[in-house]
């Protein structure tokens, strides 16, 4: 059995955009069994196009075709395919009504350019895009199956959900697959690879361990055969829990700040943060969960000395003995945040993301941190590296964790303290 | 001419793994009139990498491998290689001084893993890694010249600045060519291409126009063979930025932030912001610019209608009367964080992100925007469509849009409040 998948785009070819969506194609067939043998890329030029879709539907038994069903020149994914399997353009009816649903939604009259998108093969068979214009579509060339889908990531995620898979499986056989993913933050792939080395010499060959870093969380996947028993199943899914320990955020696809608006939620509490170096990021984070606003309801963005005095309460003494970025300041912060908001909990930073305002003393990716419940408050320096986007990145991330550790309780410090020399 | 792509590895097919090192590649052909015609993406399996080289090879003029040359078991390039030329692997002197030096360097005894590593085709020529223990090189078959380079992008972007355009550039005359790129807010790429269609009718052969879609901006980019005339493409550089007009937010990688920091500097002015259903991303965006601290001191996120009134003094009254998602609410929250801020201009938005909240009257996706100059405050109701992501990142992006408008005095109102028929 054989799955390829063509990519076409100029601006891919031409290193513009990293290709992401091959992963998502990869990542949506994973469960069913199914895997990709092949990946080419080529640009959007017609000739080009033609003979790659001739060859490939030869070699393949299903062929995903992603890119180019846009309604702009350089969209011809639809030429192409008509051209190699000798047919005609046709304005396609079920296409052409979801392109006036599509406009009647957005309030736009139906142009030139986007009614373009309904000439598909004359044999083409639609596949629904509930959420963009581009039109997807099957045909059958050579015995390949050839399905075509948009670039626009959404889009395909919404294609990968529904239609994609069981397509496929009417033409090859699926074989399920178990997944379990976790998400950890704090430790590094090789640790963890390390630690799974030692402990876990026992494991079946038919389970499979991956590992995929993302920023900032790590993610780990075990998969396995549908037919592994379920108390086997069950039995390494908590063997990892256990292996992880505090480390674990979540399962699935559960974020720092959705696992700190849980904690809240629990604990009927509620958060607030006050940010100076991190400008929002924590705010912005937490408020991008769903039902934040039951656990969230002030963020102090204090990024001048002014503010911090205005706003927070910050003492004009404390900043011209200590300086923005210390330890006075950032609990002075925390304070003042739960006084002005009310809220159980706080989050509070203060550091140098740079690339400017760094001294010996503090050097740029000093941070300073204050974190916990009122009247019971921690604090902690640490010294991260890198841009700063990673600085700000990972303080933010750190920041939550932090809580997160708090809300659930854990009094291990995490190993980013050891590892972390300028801890104070 | 013809330069083709291998890349491989088994955690790019399962999509672990997002490739970003053929992006590399060709950015560092780019400038040298290289292009990449076409990629090939396959797993760590020895029968389909030898096919795979043996048909490229005879393809192509030059192929570069990505990937496949470090110590582990699935690190097939060399071994492929040989077989596919019909040549035997052996340890090569110069290879095995470069292990025996990077290993000094990081005091270690060199492997027997390691020492695998200098096993190459016999005809292979070195290309210097002057990073990691992967050991580059050469060899020419079916008059193709086949460049193996490493996965780890560091290394790869080491041999990219140094030796690979040179030994490209022996097998291909390069032709070195001008690139101009520019980000655009608030135009579609249809609507930008109906323009150029119109307008651009004299366009020579020569220059090359391309989009790519970001999100939230779209990127213009013009490109010349570096032996256009400086007038002619200054020319066109001109017409392109009038054509885009007061939707051009920048040359280069600028987007909205920097954009709207670099106008707030410009008129020495203080921009502070009150976010609710945002909740910190505009304020995020802001303070990810190098340099905001000059234009920016505070932002709240009031995310309760209990914050709304205590920190930025809105009337209880307007909020029973008429919601918080409201000009009157609104636009109090724009007067309260000028107040608080001392600040010259201001963002304030209150809306309904969603997957909750919404009512007949104002569903999920309406949000009211307050901006402007301190007694000089402009509001707009807008409905968005989409996830509580995309809805959070377009009304940031519109908000960032129409701060900028202002701080430039662009008086024609963007197409977005057209096409939006909420429109208040």
């Amino acid at each position: 059995m054989s799955i390829q998948l063509l990519l076409t785009g100029n601006e891919l070819m031409a290193g513009h955009t990293v290709d992401s969506n091959s992963a998502r194609i990869a990542q949506a067939l994973d469960p069913l069994g199914y895997r990709l043998d092949r990946k080419v890329t080529v640009g959007d030029e017609l000739s080009v196009l033609v003979a790659e879709i001739q060859q490939l539907s030869q070699q393949a038994e299903v062929l995903i075709i992603n890119g180019g069903l846009g309604p702009t020149d350089d969209d011809l994914t639809a030429t192409a395919l008509a051209q190699a399997a000798g047919q005609t353009l046709q304005e396609h009816p079920e296409a052409l009504a979801h392109l006036q649903r599509w406009c009647q939604r957005i309030g736009m009259p139906l142009s030139e350019e986007n009614r373009k998108q309904a000439l598909l093969p004359e044999n083409a068979n639609i596949i629904a895009n509930p959420i963009g214009s581009a039109v997807g579509f099957s045909l059958t060339l050579n015995r390949c199956l050839i399905l075509c889908t948009p670039g626009v990531p959404r889009e395909l995620e919404a294609m990968l959900a529904a239609d994609i898979p069981r397509l496929i499986s009417q033409q090859l056989p699926a074989s399920p697959r178990r997944l379990y993913r976790l998400q950890t933050f704090g430790l590094g792939e090789s640790s963890l690879q390390a630690m799974l080395h030692q402990q876990f010499t026992d494991l079946p060959d038919a389970i499979e361990i991956g590992f995929r870093a993302g920023h900032p969380l790590l993610e780990v996947k075990l998969s396995a055969p549908e037919s592994l028993a379920e108390a086997n199943w069950q039995h390494w899914q908590q063997r990892l829990r256990t292996l992880i320990g505090d480390y674990l955020i979540g399962e699935e696809d559960q974020d720092l700040a959705t696992a700190v608006v849980a904690a809240l939620n629990k604990r009927n509490s509620q958060l607030s943060t006050a940010e100076s170096c991190t400008g929002g990021q924590i705010a912005a984070q937490i408020t991008a969960v769903p039902g934040a606003s039951q656990v969230y309801e002030a963020g102090i963005v204090s990024y001048s000395n002014r503010i911090k005095q205005q706003i927070l309460a910050v003492d004009a003494q404390l900043l011209n003995q200590y300086g923005a970025v210390s330890e006075p300041v950032v609990l002075a912060m925390a304070e003042g945040a739960l006084q002005l908001s009310g809220a159980d909990y706080v989050i509070a930073v203060s550091g140098i993301a740079g690339p400017d305002g760094g001294s010996e003393e503090k050097p740029v990716g000093t941070v300073w941190l204050a974190w916990g419940k009122a009247g019971q408050l921690k604090t902690r320096r640490l010294q991260i590296g890198g841009s700063r986007q990673f600085f700000q990145q990972r303080v933010s991330a750190m920041a939550l964790d932090l809580i997160r550790r708090e809300l659930l309780a854990i009094t291990e410090p995490p190993r980013y303290f050891k590892r972390n020399r300028s801890g104070g």
